[in-house]
């Protein structure tokens, strides 16, 4: 099953996919959806009601409480940024405010210039768990969507901690859409792509996964609940443009595609606008 | 002045000191009332209402979007841990789910053996800051609490990223009270110190303070909002557990104290609990 966060009159609501169209459920999101347990029990009236035409895809999940990020996790990536394979999985966070929809502009202000794409597979949390077990953890994952870690990589290594140059607001697109966890299957492997202007970058699939989606989530709910909502990123594979000779990073006008198997392409235009903006 | 939030029947409330009396506010705890732009205007009417005997502290800010902190930040513990004094603040994120009252049990469940404590001087944001500058900082600092950055360094030293031994839910104890900007002036000096079981392990003063609350407001506004109610820990001098030879850590039943001079003191109980609980 596929949902989505669409724009209608006044606002925004969660839909369904039901046989291809999209058909509103009685939430305002899909963060809103999730957080009530009996969300699924609205998809069946909204068969009966009339789908949405158009659908303007809006930010997936407005508010996660949590949007917790794992680096170094394909082992390709690994090996092109020259460590070696982890023991422990290297976490960082978020905010709310780092995300932005599937098809926003990424607007910048002129504060880096090297700005660069991680397409990720991302696991959305379906119910809270605390320090849970693989098997709790793998429960507690409500399904995936797409997402691109985009990181400021001049804040990124101004310091030993990333989180300044991955914490730049609405920078960090989700979405399209929402698919549940019993319609994919990530540790058998989906395809991870991520291009520019039309131009492959990135290409790994989640079955390179050091750290799989019921690994990371376990690991996090040892430390700090996760609630529905909550979003785990999952890192991202090699192609990065800090990897190559020469390094390459996103420039006014250009246009990133971010592409899961199974979820959809996110795409969204670099729009470097004046820093008083 | 000082506000608190404190524990009444059926939950808690903001309140404001009147010549050393607690009087309720109209909000449910100081974050609330930071929302509301207009919250000085009720501390005239809380003057005529009874005060509340024995005061309880509970979380001072059960809510804050955003809790950001910095590391490395006076020159005494940057010298302790073997570095050099920073061109740019070493920023890392917590969640809200990290912080705990000035009186509660920091409770841990076995995860960690490496339970360190950092006394922190926190800011508490009080306008909406957006790529502000260091005049625009000052004012969007509504004053400013006390807080422990309590560090599981096992945790944090598995990775790169600090994040994961600094997230541990209900480790960070913030407050007791909340005290306006016009009332303090850290860039001057405000004493820090942390003890465990009456034993002194860190002082430090904030005018050591290498990115001060203005540096580091603005710093954090060029990438991302802070609103009302969020914290920026400023980091901690010297004298963490860490750098002891051999390494001291904390343990069942330690009490720790952390002081900021004119702000007042958090006394948490460490409490090691069953994994299962």
């Amino acid at each position: 099953m596929k949902l989505a966060t669409l724009t209608v009159a006044g606002g925004t609501t969660a839909a369904v996919d039901i046989d291809g169209a999209w058909h509103a459920l009685p939430f305002s999101d899909v963060g809103a959806a999730l957080a009530d347990a009996a969300w699924r029990d609205t998809v069946a009236a909204a068969a009966s009601t009339a789908p949405i035409d158009s659908p303007d895809f809006a930010l997936l999940l407005p508010a996660p409480g949590k949007v917790i990020c794992c680096g170094l996790n394909y082992s390709d990536h690994i090996l092109e940024m020259g460590r070696e394979l982890p023991t422990f999985p290297t976490l960082f966070a978020k905010y709310a405010d780092t995300l932005c929809s599937a098809t926003d502009d990424i607007v910048l202000y002129g504060a880096s210039d090297k700005v660069d794409w991680e397409v990720e597979l991302a696991v959305v949390i379906g119910t809270t768990i605390v320090r849970g077990d693989r098997a709790e953890a793998s429960a507690a994952i409500a399904g995936y969507t797409a997402a691109n870690d985009v990181s400021m990589r001049d804040w990124q290594n101004r310091t030993l901690q990333w989180f300044q140059g991955k914490a730049f607001d609405a920078t960090t697109p989700i979405g399209p859409v929402f698919v549940t966890a019993d319609a994919l299957d990530p540790v058998k492997g989906l395809a991870v792509s991520c291009a520019v202007n039309g131009e492959e970058m990135q290409r790994g699939n989640t079955s390179q996964l050091v750290f799989d989606a019921a690994d990371l989530v376990s690991y996090v709910s040892q430390f700090t609940t996760l609630r529905p909502g909550d979003l785990v990123l999952t890192g991202t594979p090699g192609g990065v443009g800090m990897g190559m000779t020469p390094p390459r990073f996103l420039a006014d006008g250009d246009v990133l595609t971010t592409t899961v198997e199974g979820i959809g392409t996110l795409t969204n235009r670099i729009r470097v606008a004046a820093a008083s903006a």
